[in-house]
């Protein structure tokens, strides 16, 4: 299994249980998760290289949203007899590349048979110093909200893959018509973690109050900082960034794209919030938004529209 | 969720991930594994209260395999939608319970649905100075194989659930008899970690040369330690410990009950190996046997009857 020799490792895959030398007075963070067939993805369209690269993302992701350095994950299996040898190398042979991409030993493992489908369960350990670490909580009122990336595209490249596999159910002689949106595809099937975000905030100097990773949506997930730090937030509807290929899905389908970006997940973008004495020094960075701000209105969370109306948001929706 | 303060949580359940403070230069050890109905258990006979007590100690008998303390658990479960909400419970307050008895933090939880069934994956972390860790390698021809507890008990409490559960579903009539057998019902349903033992191995200051937990039964463990230290082994059939309620299960279903012992897994005992001079330390331990020792010959393990007959052992049985 694959093993690199960085990170102190001391004793890797093979034993009862790997061993590691934790970074000097740094802390621990630890994260699972668990994937299940048919729930978390459709094999129909994931291609399970992929689905092991982003079984890796979905791990690390919760990680660097507490500003730490992911170093380790652990990986269990459990697979149906219908998946073959070479079917689970490919899940692994994803596993992998994230792992040589984000520099991460994968210290454990155990594959076991299952009944039916295949469900797959992360953990991922990181280190952080404990002055960096940062949590749900620490927001104050005031603070500017910032999300990296764009929203709303794991969702919408979700509901174009959905369309062309019932497409393809109904017809097998059709090709799936993936044209033109490349880009929300990706951010469905190999969506990446923003380690670039955590590197980008070191170099501005800035400490983030409070973070989170938008893996359920804006709206739900707003909502967690906004109750775990006893703020509220409002944000402003022109602010949301969305790709244009985004925007031209949520047409095709009739749906308003805000409300994609609010209620669409798993877009593994960070949303946090910075006092406003930091506004000058992160102002110019292209890859991140500021899309509101908090207030003292624990857990009441607004969209402002352009022309100046409010909605409170909900985790299901807003109206 | 279950939480106490020791253990220098610094951040517990509930935000994206959770964080603490590893003790001053010591290893963090980390193992992972996965459960899943009608594989590993059957929710005819196993109260879920006790499957998530049984799932912590498979976890975490991993970490006292390496000589180490756990200190904290994560846990994810996929589960089907016909498991209420107060059987998760049922299932989490066995989690708790082990949590409790063994001094452990639960840091990390998902809870899932699933189209079918449940699987309960479980990561532990423990700690332990590099100088104590004791791993599958480093035991040498000539050093005394110990095992503690006895062996064979898990398996052939299985054996006698699965037969009641046979004539109950022949007949619904029919109460299950388990009359004189609760030691080896519990050892299939309600197994504990030797936490003891490593308590009692740094108490004899002894610190083993190798070491594994049986999981998967003698025959495949020891295959383990001797092909990882580059040793064979000899083991004597009369030194083999058996309880009286496993030899007379074994009788009643007509099995060899040292094949019972070679073969039957999940007794989570720990395997492992000292050097000569460590006899007089450990040889009044009354839960610890010295079931054999090893040679020079890789990978070779022979079973010595009491004649003196030998046989080679192989994971699927031997004769």
């Amino acid at each position: 299994v694959f093993e690199s020799t960085h990170n102190n490792l001391i004793i890797g895959n093979g034993d009862d249980a790997s061993a590691y030398l934790p970074g000097e007075n740094l802390l621990q963070v630890v994260s699972t998760e668990i994937l299940v067939e048919n729930v978390n993805f459709d094999l129909m369209y994931t291609p399970l290289k992929h689905l092991g690269y982003k079984a890796v993302v979905a791990g690390i992701s919760d990680i660097y949203a507490m500003n730490a350095t992911p170093k380790f994950i652990t990986i269990a299996i459990a697979a149906s007899s219908k998946y073959t040898l070479e079917a689970l190398e490919d899940l692994y042979s994803g596993i992998y590349q994230a792992c040589k991409n984000y520099e991460l030993n994968l210290i454990g493992g155990d594959t076991n048979t299952s009944p039916k489908g295949l469900t797959i369960s992360v953990t991922a350990i990181g280190e952080v110093k404990s002055e960096n670490i940062v949590s749900r909580k620490g927001c104050k009122p005031n603070d500017l909200l910032c999300v990296s990336g764009d929203l709303g595209g794991a969702f919408l490249g979700h509901k174009l893959l959905e369309r062309e596999k019932r497409l393809y159910l109904e017809n097998p002689e059709m090709q799936p018509d993936l044209e033109g949106f490349d880009y929300i595809v990706s951010r469905q099937l190999k969506p990446e973690a923003r380690k670039d975000i955590i590197a980008l905030l070191a170099e501005l100097q800035i400490k983030p109050s409070a973070m989170i990773d938008l893996s359920d949506g804006l709206a739900s997930d707003l909502k967690h900082l906004a109750l775990q730090s006893g703020v509220g937030f409002h944000i402003y509807e022109e602010k949301l960034p969305i790709d244009p290929q985004s925007l031209e899905m949520a047409s095709e389908f009739n749906l308003d794209a805000t409300t994609c970006v609010l209620n669409g997940g798993e877009d593994f973008e960070l949303l946090f919030t910075i006092p406003q004495s930091d506004f000058e020094k992160i102002k110019s960075s292209m890859d991140i938004s500021i899309i509101g701000h908090a207030t003292d209105q624990t857990g009441v969370c607004k969209l402002i529209t352009p022309s100046g109306n409010q909605f409170d948001l909900t985790a299901q929706g807003w109206g």
